[in-house]
């Protein structure tokens, strides 16, 4: 088949697929991040402009099936969400609770960035600070970095004894999975963005003196572990994935593709999901006379 | 002089001073709640739809000062936004969340909506959950309700003896001035809305099956006793407020006014506040070297 003709097939199909298929990294094999191009927009619209109407467009659906879901909720609905984001430094985890979390109300909203861990952090297991933040029924849970951290910096900063991270691996499946069995729904996310981009990104930071506070010289030692990280990375994505808890890559060099590919993710998610209004467990028509004769 | 010079004059004299001054209620005196229009668009723009593009169009203004307040806070600043919203069912408590602090990132909001105090919450002394959700420095923390619940809710409906009660005015008095020595700026808004709007948005809810979830029976109930609580809260009022920590009514009964409004206290008080973005205490040029290196 003439070079142009498969292209248009391929382009055909990734819009037959959804998102989360497309980004959807596959389960059980060892994941190599080089052989994904964070440049890429997989199904994505056609460039910048395109790209932040669609997802604007998207803003009104979330909102409603949010609403829903905590509805639902007070009804006895036990279901929730929780977007779990990881990625390196710059690679837009907080630019995306910024621009795609923005779309929600903010109250049904539980959001939580995840620091170097405190003394009373430390003196717990590794998932405790984790269960202490997750969102409650009807709401949607953020975590910028989570207990990922322990198996990444953790494993290149050699925080813990060799063994000790071997055996987080199977605990954070087992966690997950409990987590699965009690109505959440996890989406956990691996924000993708190449070498060069996060030089450029840094140095944006550094070149802005309205940015200097989000500058930190500790990312430039972090970066010169690059390849330890990706590595790093990549055994997670591999021995933490399972078809009920897969990892979704998302290109994250372009800002636009990464939030409309995010707020997709979402969306379907929340559509399959499908929370209802609940229906009225009190007198509707004995309500309305009273209220209008009051 | 003529009357419709004389509202000219009073026009052009709204127009010149600050939402903050048109909207605070007096200090130290009885506030009767009757003597206010909750219709009022006090300096409010002209109608609906210029409402609604003037309270958009405050949004990026809002979202900097916010993002420099957060960043102040790395560099030391403790300073904090606390917005206490007070109100009636159906006021718009909830919809200021949705509307007003969707400007803002999401990430620097805490947001805690109070509803009737758990069994664990009664065993603390009132002010105890309160103590616990309120923001950190930098934060932008709302309250749906709050303590003042404790003096409302609780007077109307007998929940605790009149001692007891008389006593909390004090210690709110207290708790607030050493949050406000702790750089805590509170925003207490009382969300004011009329008898007869608060029946029109309970019958909406009725109507609109969607909407049932929002509605309760005891709704009817409570608003039976509207004189009292009318009164309860013109007592709070009067004894919980001071010049460091006034109340500001809002008049609530046009939704795209009180958005409006509320956007725009914020706003004034953000721009007092000030706070700047923090120089770098690290070596810019030399950093940036090692970047471009790397």
């Amino acid at each position: 088949m003439p070079k142009k003709k498969r292209d248009q097939r391929d382009e055909q199909d990734q819009r037959d697929r959804s998102v989360r298929e497309l980004l959807r990294l596959p389960v059980g094999e060892r994941i190599d991040l080089s052989a994904y191009d964070a440049g890429g927009t997989p199904g994505g619209p056609d460039g910048k402009k395109a790209g932040a109407a669609a997802t604007a467009a998207l803003g009104p659906r979330l909102a409603e099936l949010q609403e829903r879901l905590y509805a639902a909720s007070t009804a006895g609905d036990g279901r929730r969400l929780l977007l779990v984001l990881q990625g390196m430094d710059t690679s837009g985890k907080g630019g995306t609770v910024k621009h795609v979390i923005g779309h929600f109300n903010p109250s049904g909203c539980r959001i939580r960035a995840f620091k170097a861990p405190t003394e009373e952090e430390r003196a717990h297991p590794f998932l405790w600070r984790i269960t202490r933040a997750l969102p409650v029924a009807g709401e949607i849970g953020i975590f910028d970095r989570s207990h990922y951290e322990d198996v990444l910096i953790a494993r290149v900063r050699e925080l813990a004894a060799r063994e000790v991270i071997e055996d987080r691996y199977g605990e954070i499946d087992r966690f997950e999975k409990s987590l699965a069995d009690e109505g959440v729904t996890v989406i956990k996310v691996f924000l993708h963005i190449s070498y060069e981009e996060q030089r450029a990104r840094l140095l944006e930071r550094l070149d802005n003196p309205d940015k200097h506070w989000k500058f930190n010289p500790g990312d430039i030692e972090e970066r010169a572990l690059w390849p330890a990280y990706q590595e790093a990375y990549g055994i997670a994505l591999e021995r933490c994935a399972t078809d009920r808890t897969p990892w979704y890559l998302v290109p994250a060099d372009h800002k636009w593709y990464r939030n409309w590919a995010i707020s997709s993710l979402l969306l379907e998610h929340l559509e399959e999901l499908d929370p209802r209004y609940p229906e009225a467990d009190f007198d509707v028509a004995g309500c309305r006379a009273r209220l209008v004769a009051s």
